[in-house]
């Protein structure tokens, strides 16, 4: 699969993230309810239905500690078909042995039941605390009336009910007309990884009313991740519940298992799966700056990635980001620890459009001010041109404020 | 060279780091003065003269962007012979071109011609902010003063003016009598990486009146620089000027080449590092906790070093440290994200004595607030039995506080 142009990714990629809601994806119902799981009565409890069995391909966390819905979700959607999922917050059933094991089968269970459908057809996913034993009996309890309050009109609920620390519910969708009909994709996420550390947990959910073959979708779905999810600040905090899940009804009538069909769905999966990735960056904990790091004229694409990540997961940059300091020392620093050979005396760095190293030394005083006030701006570029090869990559990161280990420091209490 | 026994390591080694000032170790002057590169007058210019030129070994920085003065050290020292090392902090000299060797070489010289020797024995490390020209003129006009000030109880002045954002001066000593005389080891230090970021260089300066071949103390330095400084947390924040250099003088007549003289020199030499590390983890940026982080049961010592290093740079444990929270799903998803294989349905985890985790799975409520009680306390530790082979490491880490970000938000200005 062609990815798209990798600099320049995500900056190019901004319509239709609050434009999802208006856009209708057939076939599916959603619903987003408080099951008494978090405190003062927010939604905890989330489901999507689609009308008919669908095709599915996932992705999940490569932690060696998983949770009991991971384990239970993977093995089920081997078989490619999936019809609902139910999700819970503020515990992510993880760490909890063969009870927690057993509480995952039954909180699918209870769901296919009031959903009148098989139970193999339903996959599970949870995120909050790890540790605890889930709260099946609240669960339970509720799924009723979730079931109840399904509707087309369901994103936002659905969206709001998978929220932790997240402040703002994540939904993307896009519609694509293609000449034998149109087709929409539809997704909605909670925050993960460095951003969204431990509880943390990245969970999305992404769906069509195009048709394809479960082997279609994973091999849209690998890729889409790895240009998108796996390019945003996530320091390798891996959790032990990410999940994202594909599925594809086929309600639209429109065949995009191969040819051009199968190329717009595509990117049209890219398409939500950035937006979603975004907006978690810019939704991070106690985020103030919403930055892209790109990196070019590196050895190889690889290499470029290396140091780009080393770049947008250093607590140095990220502080020196939330301090407004264009202290670049800092991010050639980090550069040389990536594990990457280039030659330091050739490397050029921009915030934005303001060169701030040339060939390795600083441009001085002027060239300073400049770029301090490039980074008093929300969003903003860093160029490292390494001025050797043709590889290139951009990761999107954010700044760490005091905030980030506030939310950390009291999360659980 | 065998180590001592990795667990507990740390722990074990803590008499000795306030004695240092009282021990003499013969043969060595130091110094330290204000040249004026800081503000209010605080030292930053600081220097180590041995009568005579001594052996000589060096450990530096694997980052890819190496600072003038590391250029001109490691060069330099690969004679094997020097007689004078010249400190200065807040400025880096780093990243500083052409300009940059010049004016390392030109410290050098300065020093050289005022201690009346050979500028090829004369070593150089600058530590302090990356990027900005050396102010070269303050340092010249201060060496005069800085020799004058040479004492053989400099110990304390000369540690005070290499130290940036450390809030205490770092010294340790001790002293080895064997059968046929007795020696000291003296050694001085200054933060690093995740604990003291960036500006974050590690500098550690030792000397010894034992005298040793320069390929003695090589094989002596690496693998306790191995076994200290590199078991701490720094997060492979490797800056670009970490330097560390061991000298020998000789002026104690006992020889540490071979036999049980070499090997309590390599004793002494790990002591004193390790009292360094441990006084430098303490110290580090707005921290409030030591804790020791220990693996054991891992299927070798390797992957047990790389759970432990993990866990002790997480994010997400330190900031749960700093909130005094038992956290213990952050460590599991932690060690599950090292890349190492292991059974999570084995795992034990302690908190000092206290057992929060059995088979992967919390032991509930009580063991919860024991382990509670235990963060309370500002040095723990915390033990993670993978049940399965007989590798171990430790590795000592401190918490992520709302300070560390202040501090590093605010560096520059």
């Amino acid at each position: 699969m062609k990815l798209r142009p990798k600099s320049g990714f995500f900056v190019e990629m901004r319509e239709g993230v609050h434009m999802a809601a208006s856009i209708i994806c057939k076939g599916f119902r959603m619903a987003g309810i408080s099951a008494g799981l978090k405190k003062e009565g927010k939604p905890d409890l989330g489901l999507l239905v689609c009308d008919a069995p669908a095709a599915v391909a996932g992705v999940f966390t490569t932690n060696r500690v998983q949770a009991a819905p991971v384990r239970l979700t993977r093995g089920r959607i081997g078989s490619g078909r999936c019809q609902a999922v139910i999700v819970n917050s503020k515990n992510a059933n993880c760490c909890t042995g063969a009870q927690g094991a057993t509480d995952a089968a039954a909180m699918a269970e209870v769901a296919a039941r009031a959903l009148g459908i098989a139970v193999e057809l339903v996959a599970v996913a949870s995120t909050g605390v790890i540790g605890e034993p889930l709260p099946l009996s609240k669960i339970t309890a509720a799924v009723p009336e979730l079931a109840g309050a399904l509707s087309e009109e369901g994103l936002e609920a659905f969206a709001g009910s998978i929220m932790t620390t997240d402040t703002v519910p994540k939904t993307a969708a896009t519609t694509v007309s293609l000449e034998h009909g149109s087709f929409s994709v539809v997704g909605v996420a909670k925050g993960a990884g460095m951003i969204r550390p431990d509880m943390a947990t990245l969970l999305s959910f992404v769906w069509t009313d195009a048709a394809a073959a479960p082997e279609v979708l994973a091999s849209i779905l690998q890729p889409a991740v790895d240009a998108t999810f796996n390019r945003i600040s996530i320091d390798g905090d891996t959790s032990t519940n990410d999940t994202v899940l594909l599925l594809a009804g086929g309600a639209s009538g429109v065949s995009a298992s191969s040819g051009p069909g199968r190329d717009a769905l595509a990117e049209a999966v890219q398409k939500v799966l950035s937006d979603l990735a975004r907006a978690i960056v810019k939704d991070g904990e106690g985020a103030t700056k919403l930055v892209e790091i790109r990196v070019r004229g590196a050895d190889s694409d690889q290499s470029a990635r290396e140091i780009a990540d080393t770049v947008a997961h250093s607590n140095l940059v990220k502080t020196a980001f939330f301090g407004q300091d264009a202290n670049w020392g800092r991010i050639l620093a980090a550069a040389g620890r990536a594990g990457v050979a280039f030659d330091p005396e050739t490397v050029d760095l921009y915030f934005d459009n303001v060169r701030m190293v040339r060939n390795g030394v600083g441009c001085g005083k002027d060239a300073e001010a400049a770029a301090t006030a490039v980074l008093k701006q929300p969003e903003f570029t860093v160029t490292l041109d390494l001025n050797g090869g043709r590889g290139e990559a951009a990761v999107l990161t954010c700044d760490f404020s005091v905030d980030y280990v506030r939310i950390n420091a009291d999360y659980r209490s």
